[in-house]
C-alpha cells in the first residue's frame, strides 16, 4: 500500500542500465561468467564485536617436532606474539588481541567497516597474515629451523554487548589458567620426579586448583603465582603510545594482566571507547617485541598515520 | 499428528542427562563458557562441489617490491604452485587445484566430509597452509629475500553440478587468457618499444584478441601460441601416479592444458569420477615441482596410504 | 595483479554517485534509515532444488478439538490439499507438491528466480498463503467451524541432484506408510476392540510392517493395500492438462501414486524436465479439488497464460 | 596443545553409541533418511533483538478489491491489529508489536530461547499465525466477504543494541508519518477536489511536510494533527494489566503514541526492562480489540500464567 518508492526504483533502473551498457573490455569470459553469481554474500551484522580466533592445527605434534620447552616455551610463545603483532599492525581496526598456547583472538571494533564487514575476507586476511608472519618470525626467536609449514584454523564469533566481549576474553584467560596450572604440575612430575605421562595424569586426576597449587609448593617449592605472568595470564596486545625520552611513538605492546578484573578495563579505556591509544607503562627494559617495532622501518611510517579510526584498513 | 518419535526423544533426554552429569575437570570456566554458544554452525550443504579460491592481497605492490619479471615471472609462479602442492598433499580430498597469476582455486570432491564440511575450517586451513607454505617455499625459487609477509584472502564457492564446476574452471582459464594476452602486449610495448604505461594502455584500448595477436606477431615477431603454456593456460595440479622405471609413485603434478575443452575431462576421469589417480605422462625431464616431492620424505610415507578416499583428511 | 577491472570500478562509482545524488522525496526518515542495513542477504545458491516443507503446529490438539476422524479424516486432508493447490496456482515455479498428515512439501524448479531466490521471501509467501488458504477452504470441506486460527511452521531445504530430490520425496512417502500402517492398526484396536491407548501401544510395540498387516487382516478382515490410496500414499499435486471433451485446460491435480518407484518419474517427465504439463488421466469422476478449479474464475484466466516458465512468478 | 578435553570426548562417544544402539521403531525409512542432513542450522545469534516484519503482498490490489476507504480504512487496520494481537497472545516472548498500513513488526525480547532461536521457525510461526488470524478476524470487522486469500511475506532482522531497536521502530513510525501525510493530501485532492491521480501527484511533487500541512488546512480546513492518532502514528501493541473495577487482567492493548520520543520509553519500561506488564491507561471506552480479549475464554486461562518469562513459549 506504498505510494512512495517509485522514484527510488527509477533510480535503480537507471543505475542498472548504465551498468549494463558500460563497455566491457572483453566478451571472451561471458559464457562462463555466470558462475560468479554462485558466490554468496557473507556480510556481518553491523554493530557487533567481531572476534577472530585462530588456533594451531596439530600443534601437539608440532611442538614435539620442534622441541618446545615444557610446559611453556617462551620463544615459541613470542613467535605467536610477533605474528599477532604483525596482524595488528596491518589491520588497524583490531583494538585488542589475546593469545595463549597455540591460539590467538583478534577483536575488531564493533563499528568497523573494514572489507565491508565481509566475513570470509576478514577471517582469511587475519589467518593468512598470521600464518605467513609466523614463518617469517620463526628464525628471529627459535634455534631449530622450521621442519614443515605450520597451519592454523580460524573462526569468526560475534558478540553484541561489551559484557559478552569481556566474558569471551575472560573465558580464554580462565582457560589458560586451568591448562597452565595443570600442565605445570604435570611436567614437573614427569620431568623432575620421573613419573610416566600416565602416572602423572593419574596423580592429577580429580584434583582442584588448590590441590595443584599445594603440590607445586610442597613437592617442588614453587609458588605458582611467581611464575612468569605470560605463562599464567597469556598475552594481551594493545596499541599504545610508547614514551621514548622526549618523543612518543605508537606501537603494539604486550601485556600480561588479569583481564577478568574490572580494573583492566578501567585502565585501558581505549579498547571499548574512543580507540585513542593510551600510554604504555613500559617495564625497565622494553620487551623485544616492542623494540623490534621501534627499530623497524614500518613503525616510522605508521607514526604519522591517523590513529586507527580509518575504518577501511 | 505424529505418534512416533517418543522413543527417540527419550533417547535424547537420556543422552542429555548423561552429558550433564558427567564430571567436568574444572568448574573454573563455567561462568564464562556461555560465550561459546555464540559460535554459529556453518556446515556446507552436502553433495555440492566446494571450491576455495585464494587471492593475493595487494600483489601488484608485492610483485614490484620483489622485482617480478614482466609480464610473467616463472619462479614466482612456481612459488605459488609449490605452495598449492603442499596444500594438496595435506588435504587429500582436494581433487584439483588451478592457479594463475596471484590466485589459486582448490576443488574438494563433492562427497567430502573433511572437517564435517565446516566452511570456516576448510577455508582457513587451506588459506593458512597456502600462506605459510608460500613463505617456506620462497627461498627455494627466488633470489631476493622476502621483504614482508605476503597475505592472501580466501573464499568458499559452491557448485551443484559438474557443468557448473567445469564452467567455473573455464572462467578462470579464460581470465588468464585475456589478461595474459593483454599483459604480454602491454609489457612488450613498454619494455621493448619504450612506451609509457599510459601510451601502451592507450594503444591497446578497444583492441580485440586478434588485434593483440597480430600486434605481437607484426611488431615483435612473437607467435603468442608458442609462449610457455604455463603463462597462457595457468597451472592445473592433479594427483597422478608417476612411473619411475619399474616402480610408480603418487605425486601432485602440474599440467598446463586447455581445460575448457571436453578432451581434458575425458583424459583425466579421476577428477569427477572415482578419484583414483591416473598415470602421469611426464615430459622428458620431470618438473622440479614433482622431483622435489619424489625426493622428499613425505611422499614415501604417503605412497603407502589409501588413495584420497579417507574423507576426514 | 590484475590490470583489468578499472573501467568496471569506474562504472560502479558512477552508479554510486548517481544513486546518492538522486533526489529522495523525503529527508524525514534519513536519521533512522541506517537500520535497513541490518537486513541480511539470504539468496539461495543457484541451480539447486528448493523444497519448502510446512508442518502443522500442535495438530494433535487441533485434530482433537475439531473432531477429526481417526486414523484419517478425508475432509481434513482435503483442506490441506486445497490450501496446497492455492499455493501452486499462485507460485507457478512450484513443479510438485506432496502432502501427508499435517505437512506439505513444495518443490520449486531448480532454475527458479522467483523473488530473486531470496529464502525468507519464498518461505514466508508459501507458508502465509497456505495458512490463509487453509482457513478460507475450511468451511468448504468441514462441518464444525474453526475453533481457532491454525498455525504452520515452514523450512527451506536444498537438494543439489535429482536423486537427492527423489530421495527426499521418497523419505516423506515412506514416512506416511510407516505412520499410517501403525495408526490404522492402533485406532482399530482402540475404536473396535476397546483397548486403551496404552494397551494398543503395548500390543504394537516392536512389531514389523508384516505383523501389522497380518493383525489388520486376521483381526479386522482388512487388506491394508485396499485402503484408500490417499491415506497410504499421501497426495501428490502436479500441474496437468485436463481433457474436457474437445477442450483441455490446465489445472493442479491430485495423484496418490507410488513416487518411490522409477515408474512414477517416467510417467511425469514434466517434473524434472521441460516443465510442460502432461495430460491428466482423470478418474471417472473428477476429484472435487479439480472441479473447483475448473468452475472457478481463476482458472479461466490462467488457461491463457504461458505454462509455468515465467520464472519470476 | 590442549591436554584437557579427553573426558569430554569420551562422554560424547558414550552418548553417541547409546543413541546408535537405541532401538528405532522402523528401519523402513533408513535408505532415504540421509536427506534430513541437508537441513541447515539457522539459529540466531544470542543476545540480539529479533524483529520479524510481515508485509502484505500486492495489498494495493487487495485494498481495491475489498473497497478500503481512502486514505485509511479504520476497520481494515483493525483486522491487522486483531491478527497481530493473536500473534502476541500466542508468542509470549514478543514484547512489542508495531503496525501501520499493510505491515506489522514483532519484537522478541533479546534473551528469548523460543524455538531455540531457530530463524525459520520463529519467522514462519509468526507469519503463518498472522495470516490465518487475518482471515479469521476479517468478518468481525469488515462487511464485504474476503474475495481471495491474503498473503504476507516476512523477514527477520536483528538489532544488537537498544538504540538500534528504538531507531528501527522510529524508522517505521517516521515512514507512516510521511506516507500518511502524503496520502491524506492526495486523496483529499482526488476525492474532494476531483483531481485525477496524475494531477494530484503533480501537485504534491516536491512539496515538504509543511506544504502539505498548509494545503490541508487552507484548502480543506483540516488540522492534520487532529486526525485520528492511529492513522498518524500507527498502532503499538503492548502487554498491559487492564484494571477492571477491583480486578485486573492482562491483555494486549493498542496504543497510538509517539515512540520516537524518549517519553514513550520512560513510560513503558517493560519493553526493554523486566518484561513485567505495566498498567493500561485505558480511554473511557475500552477499545473493541481489548474488549474482545476480556470477553474471550483464552484470556481467563492466561491470566493465571506467569508473565511472559517462560521463554520457550
Amino acid at each position: 500500500m506504498r505510494l512512495l518508492g517509485t522514484l527510488n526504483k527509477f533510480g535503480k533502473l537507471l543505475n542498472y542500465s548504465l551498468a549494463r551498457n558500460f563497455p566491457k573490455r572483453s566478451m571472451a569470459c561471458s559464457r562462463f561468467e555466470y558462475v560468479k553469481s554462485f558466490e554468496q554474500d557473507d556480510s556481518i551484522l553491523p554493530n557487533v564485536w567481531i572476534v577472530i580466533r585462530i588456533d594451531g592445527k596439530k600443534f601437539h605434534k608440532f611442538s614435539k617436532t620442534h622441541d618446545f620447552e615444557k610446559p611453556n616455551d617462551e620463544n615459541a610463545l613470542n613467535v605467536m606474539n610477533a605474528a599477532a603483532t604483525a596482524v595488528m599492525q596491518e589491520f588497524r581496526d583490531i583494538v585488542l588481541a589475546y593469545g595463549q598456547s597455540d591460539e590467538y583472538s583478534f577483536v575488531f571494533r564493533k563499528e568497523t567497516v573494514a572489507f565491508k564487514r565481509r566475513s570470509a575476507k576478514l577471517l582469511t586476511y587475519v589467518t593468512s597474515l598470521f600464518s605467513s608472519s609466523y614463518v617469517m618470525q620463526w628464525a628471529k626467536w627459535m634455534n631449530l629451523p622450521l621442519a614443515y609449514a605450520p597451519c592454523f584454523d580460524g573462526r569468526v564469533v560475534l558478540y553484541p554487548s561489551e559484557q559478552n566481549l569481556k566474558d569471551y576474553l575472560s573465558w580464554r584467560q580462565a582457560d589458560v589458567h586451568v591448562n597452565n596450572l595443570y600442565n605445570t604440575a604435570f611436567w614437573k612430575l614427569v620431568l623432575e620426579k620421573g613419573l610416566t605421562n600416565q602416572q602423572a595424569e593419574a596423580k592429577l586426576r580429580g584434583t582442584f586448583s588448590a590441590d595443584k597449587n599445594e603440590l607445586l609448593f610442597q613437592e617442588f617449592g614453587i609458588n605458582y603465582n611467581n611464575l612468569p605472568a605470560m605463562y599464567r595470564k597469556g598475552t594481551i596486545l594493545l596499541r599504545k603510545r610508547v614514551i621514548l625520552g622526549e618523543k612518543s611513538r605508537q606501537a603494539v605492546v604486550p601485556l600480561h594482566e588479569d583481564l577478568i578484573s574490572s580494573q583492566f578495563w578501567k585502565e585501558h579505556t581505549e579498547i571499548l571507547g574512543k580507540y585513542v591509544p593510551g600510554t604504555y607503562n613500559a617495564p625497565q627494559t622494553l620487551p623485544r617485541l616492542v623494540e623490534m617495532q621501534l627499530n623497524g622501518k614500518e613503525l616510522d611510517d605508521e607514526a604519522e598515520e591517523p590513529q586507527n579510526l580509518a575504518g577501511t584498513s
